[in-house]
């Protein structure tokens, strides 16, 4: 039996019966197979999703569902359907044109992540092409697409464009004309007031589906966890590693996933311009420790899956050449140029968007600095104007906070623990008071917490 | 805090905080309070079903709060508060002018399940004031008022006049003008397209709001257990009755639950004006053994509840002089003639509707009943008309089935096991084989299912 006849006949109806031969559904039957612990079939989950996407199931339907997968949970089989159900949801680009492996790199978020930039043009000077499509964000600061805005980059690219840049020069970036896996979407937004976000096999099939969607062949995860990441435990951050890893198994996608810390901000810089500028920096062999290492870690995978170099310290080798020879700040100015951006600012952060104001926050107390709470840092960062609070929201590119003091800095009461980037002064004593309770400062000068965890 | 304040303030809002002192809650923090185990509080279910009968409170987030409730089950406390939150989500009919304790019965519905017009009569000659509204059935045979309707029977009361009848002879059966307790029936129609119908708290609470809502005082309900019963296990008959008797508990309803068994239809008469016959032969001293001795069971314990005896043999000896002495049949009489029935009908069952063939079921083969697929043989009835598949279809009150013989009787193979009461006979060969194997027989001569199992 062809997948194609069982997909028309899905569709022509809602009730379950078993007429020519072919196995029709109905969706009470399948919220019944998941609530009793059962595995469900791929026609079942293809069933509800294509009816789901169509509006032929209604929401009321989908979130028993969930609820159900809530408790029940589903193996890699059934994750794996789920996410190419949902890949199969939209209308893909066709990127088989672009010759060679693709290869993204995905982050569960965290908070002062800029790290695609840098990493994007790091490993297009490895000879890794990159083919990104990429969105805005919501929350404490903008996505990638916001960060470009903060270089003046037109991301609206036609395919044809999209396609000769990465093929021309190994690196560009789009932003989303429609959504990504639009079932992926609407499942999303139902999951989001139903109580059903926190499952590990939706969150994994969810990020999957949209990188798959998106063209990947393999695909390195960087998976937070920590205080300010959504997994605050590691068992909980390699279990939706492990779970992710097994999708691709299942759909014949190679997935390195990396468990890195998010127990404070990554870097110094929250918001999008200062954020920029880091990335810049680190390109230019000034970035902080932490996202150096994490771009060299996750660029390693990703020259390896590209099949670059062999081993993650020969890809390691060739990243460290490209960012001491130069190549890697080349390609950005290239990448920037390609997309009409102000390539310049490369070589003169100031170029940039600017704040009026510059406001120190101080510690208030001497010590060393134990513990900062990353989502508060964020929260702070939005407040000034850095992130959206709701999709409407228009995004200040040069407001944010540049940290001066991370965990096991010491601190003087009258030296800055922190920098604000002001246009708009209506919040800045909240944000002042809030960002100084975000940081906890004690006697014992701690070591500062391990960056790289493991990779699953 | 007065219950008022919190009910305006939770009407007005969909967002949870608490300003002013008002505790203000959101669908999605009660969906997930269910979903981690949580006990939710009276305010939390009441905003709930407030909201979900006001069309605040959309169905997709409803669906999933009710597969929580699936998996986290719901104490006595949470399923009393569901249950008044729906007798409240309705305008009640006033019932405060009936002097007296207001005793109502329900069953879990069974097959060829008669009893109530038996009963109605029996008690009401005993002195308990029966106020009872009914609705139409769904399903193999129609309910109550379908039932009353072969009678000829006007349930078309106005409240004046439903009270009247019912200070003044003590009984009177009003048709549901509107929905019992509207939020139960919304919440009923999400539960049987989500797979959440088998919940123990979603049944028991269901039951209870529609007989409170109605102005029951005390109640009385048979529990059916077996196979042609809704709970198939008695384990499982038992859990209900002990969750509506804990909700009684809870809300000062005194509740008395008798669990009986549904291995086979009750009596022998399966349609409407076939087990009306059963009914008045029941209180003429004629009725099968099994269905007289469930009216004196279940009439004894509304008796001592109404406070008309002290001990149920008491009660029992009251009933069975009052059909001993044709009370319960004035009563009946009395109660039809009210109603403008064919009251004469009591006297001479063939004033009632009567179907054009009558068509004799044969076993086929020689033995003893062993079991009678007490379902299948409701779908027959259905099938020739007795009952409605949708709402839209119309009962044909004549039609029905009669069994002859049920479990333990001796059977002869050219010697009706039941007869059919046919006036389209298009389905008649179907009804005809599937009658014949709904029946299980054997060489061995077992012994009837024992009706009166506990007393819950």
């Amino acid at each position: 039996m062809s997948q194609k006849l069982i997909q028309t006949e899905i569709q022509s109806t809602t009730t379950n019966s078993n007429r020519n031969g072919f196995i029709v559904f109905t969706a009470e039957s399948i919220i019944r197979n998941k609530r009793d612990g059962h595995e469900l079939s791929k026609e079942e989950i293809d069933f509800l999703i294509s009816g789901y996407s169509q509006g032929n199931i209604p929401d009321y339907q989908m979130s028993a569902w969930l609820m159900a997968v809530y408790y029940k949970g589903m193996n890699p089989r059934e994750t794996a359907h789920l996410t190419m159900a949902m890949v199969r949801s939209g209308e893909q680009l066709d990127l088989s044109s672009i010759p060679g492996i693709k290869v993204d790199k995905h982050s569960t978020g965290g908070v002062g992540d800029k790290i695609t930039l840098a990493l994007a043009a790091l490993v297009a000077a490895a000879g890794v092409k990159v083919a990104k499509m990429s969105g805005r964000g919501l929350g404490h600061t903008g996505g990638t697409i916001d960060k470009l805005d903060a270089l003046g980059l037109s991301t609206d690219l036609s395919p044809e464009r999209f396609i000769e840049l990465v093929n021309r020069t190994g690196i560009a970036v789009m932003g989303q004309t429609a959504d990504l896996a639009p079932a992926d979407k609407k499942l999303y937004a139902l999951r989001d007031v139903t109580g059903t976000v926190e499952s590990i096999p939706l969150i994994a099939s969810s990020i999957m589906s949209k990188k798959i969607f998106a063209g990947a062949d393999k695909i390195v995860l960087d998976v937070k966890t920590g205080s300010g990441a959504f997994m605050k435990t590691e068992k909980d951050a390699v279990e939706l590693a492990e779970a992710m890893v097994a999708i691709g198994k299942e759909v014949g996608r190679e997935v390195v996933a990396i468990i890195t810390s998010m127990e404070q901000p990554l870097g110094y810089a929250v918001g999008n311009a200062n954020e920029v500028m880091e990335a810049i920096e680190t390109l230019r062999k000034n970035g902080p420790a932490d996202l150096t290492e994490l771009c060299l870690t996750l660029g390693s995978h990703m020259v390896v899956l590209a099949g670059k170099a062999n081993t993650e310290a020969e890809a390691r080798a060739i990243l460290e050449r490209c960012i001491e020879d130069g190549s890697a700040l080349g390609k950005l100015k290239e990448f920037i140029t390609n997309q009409h951006g102000i390539s310049d600012a490369i070589l003169d952060l100031t170029l940039l968007p600017q704040a009026a104001q510059v406001v120190p926050v101080f510690a208030g107390k001497s010590g060393y600095v134990q513990a900062i709470d990353a989502e508060a840092v964020g929260h702070c960062a939005m407040l000034l104007g850095a992130g959206r609070e709701t999709k409407e929201d228009e995004i200040d590119h040069a407001v944010g906070i540049t940290l001066t003091k991370k965990i096991g800095d010491q601190v003087a009461a009258d030296a800055p623990i922190a920098t604000l980037y002001v246009n708009n002064t209506e919040k800045v004593e909240d944000v002042k008071r809030m960002l100084t309770d975000a940081y906890t400062i004690g006697e014992e000068r701690i070591a500062p917490p391990e960056l790289i965890r493991r990779v699953v």
